[in-house]
Parts: structure tokens; sequence; C-alpha cells
């Protein structure tokens, strides 16, 4: 039994104060650690977040709820015998302190950059890293797996399993299914729910709610001993429950015993809440329940961006906040174009200005997706369901049955987990949903679980559903409103980062569905190449077409802007007029745009010789969104070289 | 408050006895039925069980769930003013006595049949069918999406929705993802769980044990209002919990008042459960709940089968029965070939015998997948983790993980709900689990919602990825035995129904990965055609080239096994030595296997002549295989004919 009545508050670490104790530069593994004497860990853990205030605010990287695990994590590898003991992370960007604990701390300069370490644990990198985790909820069902893995193992029954998952991934809908399963095999897995009380926004959900409810509650526990022990003195209930005036069955014994709330109730033993920030009893919780049997949650509640005053203050723009001073804690402001975000979010509340049916979902990305701007304009219209990507799409599907015209954004790779319900709850019916898909194509430094590749090929295998992707910010405006209106679903996808415009056009028109454009005329001669691409590496074709008139080719540029209807016009016409066709996208090239092309021209009986760019059948690491397409060989470099090459080998056959 | 203590029992059916009452004959809608006295309600109901034991004896269909929901249905039309009031059914094929009381009694006779009704609800074929339901989970989010609209909508204010959900699917993550929302917007939601202990099989996860125990004490309710006067008495607590002895925070409200169980810590009004086979006693429930505001759910036990003691008795054989004899309650049995789920199961316990690490994961399908087989001779090695498709995946990933070799056995079209799992929680890291996708391709009867036929699409852009299907069932125990050796992701994929293969072959051998066979060399002289295939499709072409042979075309045709790696030399071969390649694939023609050809003969430069069979770019409806495949152009006649027309075409040009 956990003794629930201390409450030591945490120490607490003052902005830009250097408190070095010379404890963190010694811990090359996890065993250097378990070497400390306890009393010397808050300490540690206040080296730990000055060093990563120290390096975050020169290399971003995710600031907040790295500062609120510090504690856990120190905690959780003194106790445990890790990498023997598996720790998986959920949404695991909250895990540099485990980075800097398991031999990587020399290399976290380099965090998220081209060849350095990921933002995210990933076992390519280290034998402490179990699992990938980059998107939400997984890390339940992962962890039973290898629980219950062990348990059928010979020699590997005592080894443990951690999960640690935040407040907002817990109401996930894979996560739930990890809970609803936890229970039904023999397995010791401990599940430790890290409680920030945020997503990356504000986290919103019934179970959400209820977890505050239980924290807020500071006597909690207490009380429920309380009422137990009232009624055992009365005589109502025993310790086995036999022979008593009252005789309850198991969810009446649940209101009164240890089994009361929805974790018991799913049969996973409940401990806490407790201080999460407070490394020495977060040591002792663990002691005291790392041994018992059967699958436990431990509730420890933390504080987003602890150890720094402003991120505490201020926890959803101290998210991911970039650079900033660590002294003062005012962040260095990026200046530039608009964003494609920004777009996106002021074209829609134009849009539902106009037209009372538009509403807005996004999952738990509302300043990500700049869905917040709909929000803060017609908060009623728009909807933040959490991390619930199906629900959302689904729930849009229901919107749209109902007469509504749902605008849901929602990241690409995020949105594949949507996949079945796009087909099964938008797609069959028809129903006019506009998908606004975020962070398509290669994101950047969050690195292979976030890049958003597959949507182009798994979108437009979808009968009735149409797929667009702009090139400008004036075309993002033009597709969502072609999309408004529209009869059917609709995808439009654009990336993460800043447009090419630094105003909004004030025109909006209703573009033809399935008509591209020139973009680009060559002035080169000699062999002749219609360049065809979709979204925003136009730019990059456009690059690549006007060094190659140096080269001696003609190489003129299509932004095709629909993958699903092609243009069949521009297909037919650059199949006669010229000898070489190239594909460019920022997606895999398998099944993908360039896919698409090919099919096309084969019914037509076209062949003209076609060479397809974009991500290859690899997985893409991390760094600059620059580097990623260099290594892809869909920068203008790689473009114009590829084309040289085919060109030489055209020539020669 | 509803009056809990009344539990009357339902009237039974007895099997075969006729009741005909002529009530069931004037209903042309639910406005006819609405004009029946109530105390009538009964004899319908057994009018509606009757009329489904005589059409379903002849014509099969989802017997066991749509016996049980009969007094639900007709409760919900008599209360509710449908379809102004709308009611969303979660795998609707419990609501057949829906259709029978929508205006479609006549047309039940071709219930599943080529243009005939659908099995499911489907809003294409009724104003009644408010939404498609075939996939377990999504009622939930879909009616909260109308439920919201309608509180947005001037004069819609007063609409009211039901969801209709099993117990089987509110362990779903996505109707848990409902169910966490259902509370953030004002809406008067109600959600009706007809719990009848069961999935197809039985049912599983900690959630349906709580369900059972809600359930099975039949006096709780009753319980919790004596705690809860007994506490008022003391003065404990008040109605509004103000100056009390105990001040209680909102969990331990929940332990005494109505907030209790886990349902209401999601923040929605719970009652029940009642007796969901009273049809009066539902009624009651439902008039007297049908206007309160905000999400409700309403637990309603019913039983499976129910009027039928057959399938009572043993409702997991009486989900879909096939044939039987209405009298006798005997099974008409369909002799045969072995089913390729039968194939599956047996090679996977023969692998298994050898191998300790293999371990085998259904959701919710054990007999429908045949893992019963392995389930029966290895049950701590075989998990069922309930319809619960993305944690399947990522448990498996979890396993793999830990060392051990997963196959996970997932109808193709669900296995869409675990899109996101299999890249980022298996495909990512390269792990070893086995994807053995039942299903796939057209499935028949089912229909739209139920075909397997984006698999080969989706799975192909994935890196890592192995796919391959087999066309007999030798070649699926040597893929079987592949994929237990190989180090990486492996799907191999098979439909449902009956192999070529009547016996087991006891040889069992590793394939070459990426290798295809000749399968036929035509006799035929003149237009040289080649027939690429994957999966049993292969037969269809097979007669496809024998009746060419005798149209002058010579068409050999090629098993290709592999969509990913495909066999280059094949390829490489097939293009050069004939005038006209041929891909022919039980699924969508748009980014499958057919395009995987494409992209390797453009890669290879080979501009062969390619016409590619498959499914349209259009949703395929339910009917039989064969008149379905025909629909599509892939039976052997579509085949032939679409060869035809193209050596027809190319001789022209």
């Amino acid at each position: 039994m956990i003794d629930t009545t201390e409450q030591e508050s945490a120490s607490d670490v003052n902005d830009g104060a250097t408190v070095t104790s010379g404890l963190l530069s010694a811990i090359n593994s996890p065993e250097d650690l378990r070497k400390i004497p306890e009393d010397r860990l808050p300490d540690l853990c206040n080296e730990i977040r000055e060093f990563l205030i120290s390096n975050l605010s020169k290399n971003p990287g995710h600031f907040g709820s790295s500062m609120g695990a510090v504690d856990i994590i120190v905690a959780l590898h003194y106790v445990f015998n890790t990498p023997r003991d598996r720790v998986v992370w959920d949404v695991g960007h909250q895990a540099y302190a485990h980075k800097l604990l398991t031999g990587r701390r020399n290399e976290f300069r380099n965090l998220r950059k081209y060849n350095g370490l990921s933002g995210f644990p990933i076992p390519s990198e280290s034998e402490y890293d179990t699992f990938v985790c980059g998107h939400a909820g997984n890390s339940i069902s992962a962890a039973l797996g290898m629980a219950i893995a062990d348990m059928n193992t010979p020699g590997e029954t005592d080894r443990k399993t951690v999960a640690v998952i935040g407040d907002a991934s817990i109401g996930n809908g894979l996560a739930f299914e990890g809970l609803n399963n936890a229970s039904n095999n023999p397995n010791n897995l401990l599940i430790i729910l890290n409680d920030n009380d945020m997503s990356i926004d504000d986290n919103v959900g019934a179970l959400h709610r209820y977890l505050s409810d239980l924290t807020t509650s500071s006597r909690y526990n207490r009380m429920r001993m309380k009422v137990y022990n009232k009624f055992r003195k009365k005589g109502w209930i025993g310790d086995k429950g036999k022979g008593l005036v009252l005789r309850f069955n198991n969810s009446i014994k649940a209101l009164i015993s240890k089994q009361q709330n929805i974790f018991e109730g799913l049969n996973i033993r409940y401990f806490g809440p407790f201080d999460g920030n407070d490394v020495r009893k977060v040591v002792k919780v663990l002691s005291e329940i790392k041994d018992m049997q059967g699958p436990r949650i431990l509730h420890l509640s933390t504080k987003k961006g602890k150890g720094f005053i402003s991120a505490e203050e201020n926890p959803q723009a101290w998210h991911a906040p970039g650079k900033f001073d660590p002294s003062t804690g005012e962040k260095i402001s990026q200046k530039g174009n608009l964003a494609w975000q920004e777009i996106f979010g002021k074209t829609l509340v134009e849009l539902a200005e106009k037209n009372e049916t538009i509403c807005g979902i996004t999952a738990a990305m509302p300043s990500g997706t700049s869905m917040s701007i709909m929000q803060e304009a017609f908060p009623k219209r728009t909807f933040d369901v959490g991390i619930s990507e199906g629900h959302a799409v689904t729930f849009a599907g229901g919107l749209a049955a109902a007469g509504k015209k749902p605008f849901v954004a929602i990241y690409s790779s995020f949105l594949q987990r949507a996949y079945d319900n796009i087909i099964h709850d938008v797609a069959i019916q028809g129903l006019p949903v506009v998908f606004c898909i975020d962070r398509a194509g290669i994101v950047g430094e969050d690195g292979v679980t976030h890049h958003g590749l597959f949507d182009l090929a798994y979108l437009r295998t979808i009968p009735n559903m149409t797929v667009a992707s702009p090139m400008d910010a004036s075309t993002l405006r033009n597709l969502m409103k072609t999309a408004e209106v529209s009869s059917a679903p609709f995808a439009i996808r654009y990336p993460r980062g800043k447009s090419e415009s630094s105003i909004l056009d004030p025109e909006i028109k209703e573009l033809r569905k399935g008509e591209g454009r020139k973009i680009f005329t060559s002035k080169g001669t000699g062999h002749k190449v219609a360049i065809l691409t979709i979204g925003p590496v136009g730019t990059e074709a456009i690059d690549a077409a006007k060094k190659l008139e140096k080269d001696g080719i003609s190489a003129d540029v299509f932004d095709m802007i629909w993958v699903k209807p092609l243009d069949m016009d521009i297909l037919n016409r650059v199949a006669k007029d010229y000898s070489l066709i190239v594909t460019v996208e920022d997606g895999v090239k398998n099944g993908g745009f360039g896919s698409a092309v090919l099919e096309a021209l084969s019914s037509l009986k076209l062949n003209t010789p076609l060479l397809r760019l974009g991500a290859p059948d690899a997985w893409v690491t991390h760094g600059s969104v620059a580097e990623l397409r260099a290594e892809c060989g869909f920068d203008s470099d790689g473009i114009r070289q590829q084309i040289l090459n085919e060109v030489s080998a055209l020539s020669a056959s």
C-alpha cells in the first residue's frame, strides 16, 4: 500500500540560475546514474533542466514536455534496470532527459539535425529506445506486447516493462484499446500516466476532465480510505467481501474499495495521483510498486515547462518555442512570409463568414494547424476533438450527413490513423467533407514518423475522392473555395512552414476541377522536357528548369494542382509535344502522383518516357527540409541532375 | 428518474411456431407502426422473428444479432419520429427488422443479393438509413456529428439522434473516442448499448467484463439507490452535496450518487441495464428518457438469436449460419474444398509446433479467420484482442520487438483501421510481423464496406514491406513458411471462401522472395499476350487464356505471387517476348498491382502496351463473387473480352 498522505514539493529551478553540480557530466549510462545517492537526485534534475534550457534555446526542440518529464525519467532509470527493463515512451519528444542519461549527452547538440540525434527515441539509435514513438497512444499496446512476450519466455519473466503516456495521449482510441486489453492475459505492465494537464494545446475530452478531478482533489485518496474504513468498522464490508450486511457485486464494491475508478473498472490497479516533479517521491513510489504483479497504472502530475518560469506560465506557447533567450525567456521571433497554416486559417474564417454551414475540426492541434483562428472567430462551429483523428473524420461525416460543411485539418502522417474513416465514414457515402491535410510531404526536423509522404498515394485510390495540392497561397485559397462548393469528399494537402507570399491576396475564386497550368516556359533549346509537379515543389522544378536552360535543355514546368482528377489535356499535350515527361512530388513515388500520371498515360496508350521523382521506397530521416529533399533527389539540383542523366540515357539508346 | 425495480420478462417465441397476427403485413412505414396499440407490440416482434426465421433459413444472412435486436428496433421506431429523428446503427447487420419496418419488407427476399437490398443499412437505399455502418464503433462519432449539427441549426434543435451500438463495438477505440467527446459540446445524443454479451465470437476485454458485471448483478441499481438513501439519511450527503459531514469531490460523489460508472465518469448519463428483449419495457424507458437533455446512454441486455432456441443456445454458430431448416434448426451444411481460412489456421499450428516464438492475433474473429485452430492448440500463444485492429497491430509490434513472431489475421477492409499502426508501429522499425490478410478482394454478399480492395495499393507504398498473395493452397502454406523466416514485415492476402484444394499438401517449403511462375502456356497462335495475375484470380486468367486459344490469341499466364518485390525477370521477359501485357488483380486498379507493374516497366524503359484489369475507381456493391467479378470485368469472360478489344485496337493502330 502506497502512503498517499505525503506530498513533498519538488525543488524549483529558477530561470537562468546556474546550479551545475557536476553530476550529469559523470553519467554515461543509467548504471552511472544508479550510483548517485538518492538525495542528490533533485540536484541532478536541476542540472538536466539547465542543460536543456541552454541547449534548446540555441537548437530548438520540444521544450515544455521535456522539462516536465525530467524527474520521471531520472526516477525510472534510477529504479529500473534499463535497458533490460524496458521503458516505452508515448510521443517521445518528452524524453530528452532519457537521451542525456543513456550515453547521448555529447551528441545532444545535434538533436533533430541531419545525421544528428532524432527528436524522438528510436530503436535504431540506442538500445535504450525500445519502440518508435512519434504518434500518440501506441505505448500501452506496444509495451503490453513486450510484457506478455516476457511472461511467455523462459528466463525473461522477471523483466519489467513500463509505458509512459501523457494525459492527452491516453484519451486516444488506440490507448483505450490497449487499456481494455491490458488485463486479458497475465502480465506485469506498469503504465505511468504523465499528467501535465495539457496536450500541445489545452487538453479536451471527458477523460481529461475526469483526470483533472482526480488530481485537483488533493485529499482524494485519503477520502477513499476513510470511507472504506468507516464501512469496514460498521461491518458492512470486509477485505474479502464475505458475510456482510451489504452484498456487493463488483460495481458496488468499486464504490467503496480500491477498485473505484475508470482504470480499476478496466481491471488495472490504480495508484496516484502523486507529484511527478518530485523525483524522490517518484523514486519511492516506483520502488514500492515495481515488483507488484499484474497491470498497474501510476498517475503522476507534472508541470509542462517545469523549471523555466516563462514556460510554466504559458505552456502552450512553449511546447516547441523555437530559439529563445535563456536568461530572459524572450523568444527570438522569425519573420517572413505567411505560413501555409495562416493562409488556411484566415481563409476558412473568410469562407465561414459567408457560409453558416462551415465548421472546423482539429484533433488537438488548434495552434499547429491554425484552426485556432476559426476557433476564435466561431467558437461554436469549431471542434477540437483531442488526439482522436479517427473520431475527427467520422464526426465530420456525421456533421456533413446533417447538412454541415466540415473542414477537417489534420497533419498528414496523423491522418493515416483515420484512413478507414475516410473510406468508410466519408467516401462511400460521398459526404462533402473537406480534408485540409497539413504537414504534407517532408516536414524536416521531426523526422520519419512525422513526414506526410503517403497521402497522395492512399487518397487517390479511394473512389469519390478529389485530391489537390496548391503551389502558392492563392491556389490554397482558391482550392478551399472550390472545396466549399463541392458536394463530394475533397482533400487539399499543403506542407509545414512558409508559403511564397507575405500578404494574403484578397481575391478568392472557384477553380475548375482537374485543370492544371503551365508555370514556366523554357528559353532553352534542345531536348524538350515537360516537368509536371504537384504542390510547392513546383518552385524546385522551376529552379531546375532555369538551370537546365544553361545545360541546353528546354524544360517547361506544369503545376498540375490536381492529382485526382488529373488534367488529361495537359497529359495528352505533353505526351505528344515533349520527348521526356518528369513528375516531381513531395511524397512517395510508389503509387503516388507520378504513378497516377503513368497510369493515365498508359490508358491513353501514350508511351512518352516518364521519369518519376519523389520520396524513394525507403524511410526518410530527419534534418532540414532542404537537406531531405536533396537526399530524396527532388530539390532543384537533384531534379536537374536526374533529368540530365535521363536525357543522356535516352539520347544514347 | 427511471424506475429500475420493474423487470418484466419478454414474451418468448418458440422455434417454428407460427404466431402470425397480421400486424407486420400492414406496416409499410414507421408511421403505420406507430398506429398499433402498445400491447400488440410483443405480437409484432414475434411476427418479425417468424419472418426472419422463414426468410433467413432460405436466404442466408446475419441471423443471431438480428433476432436479438428486434424489440429494440420496434421500440425505436415506435417512440421516435423517424426518419426526422435519426437512428444510427453500429455494424448494421443487426438491423434487419429496421428494413422490414421501413418499407423494404417485400424486397427482403433479395437481401444481400446482386441488385437486391444491402445486408446493412445504407443511405443510398432508404431515407431511414442515416449512415454507412459496416465497420464497428463508428456510430457514436457519426451520431454525435448529427446531434451537434442539429443544435447549431435553427429549426432542428428538437430533432433526436440515437446511436445503437453493441457491447463488442463499444470496446473499439473509435467508439471510445466518440464517448470521450460526447460531452464536450451541447447535444442530446442518446446512445443505446445493445448488450448481447457477444461479439461474433465470445466478447473479450476489460470493458466487456465490466458491462457483464453491471448486467449480471440484477439488483445493481436498487443497491445504488439504497446506499445513496442510507447516506442521505445519515446526513453525509445531500442532493446538492453542500454542508455535509463528508465533503465529496466528483470522484467520491461518484461512489454514491448516480455518477458512478465508467460512462458517468465520461460525463454521459447512464440508465440501465434493462431487458432489451421486452419491447414494452423498452418503449417505456425510451419514452421516459427521449426528451432529456444532454448525452445519455441506455444499457439494454438482449439475447443473440432470441426467439430461436438453437440460436439462443449456440449464438456463436448462429451469427451467420447459412441456410437452415426453420423447424428443426438443423443447418444445411456446405461441403467442398478447404477454405483459405482453414489452410491458414492449420498451417499456423503446424509452424507453431516447431517454432515456439510464433503467436497468433485476431481482432474478434477467431472463427471467421480460423485463428480458433491456433487458439485451441496454443491458447497461451493466441490473443483475441476484440474489435481493436489498431491495437492488434501495435501489440504485435510489441511482441515482435520482444522476440516473438506474431501472425496477425485481420480482414482486409478492417485492417484499414490499422493502416497507421502498420506504418508507424511495425514497418518503420522493420519488425517481423506477419499480416495474414483475410477477406481480401471482393467478398461478395457483405458488399461495399467489406470488400478488401485497397490492401495491395496501400501496402506496397510502405517501405520495408513484403506483399504477396497465393493462388492456391500450397502457395499459401509456402508463403507462411517464407514469412516465418523473414526478418521484416510481411503481408499475405487471400480471399474469403474455398480454395481449389480439398486436402492439405503435407509439404511446406520456403519460397524465393519475388519469384513468380508461369502457370499456363497457350497452344494458341497469333497475337502474343502475357497475363500477369496475383492471387486466386489466376484461375480466371487461365480460363480466359483457354478461351482465347479459340479466338486465335496466344495468351500465357504468369502467377506473380509477389506484388512487392516484383519478379523483374518475368517482367523483363514478357516485355520483350509479348506484344501485350495484361495485369489481373482482385483489388483496385488505381495504385495496385498493375500500377506496380507499370512503374517497374517504366523504370526499365520497357513500353510494351499494358492493360490493367481489376476493381474500377467506383464502389463495388454486393452480390455473389462471380457476379461482382463480372461487373468489374475480371472474371474469365471479362478478361477475354477486354483482351480481344485491346488486341484489336492495337492491331488497328
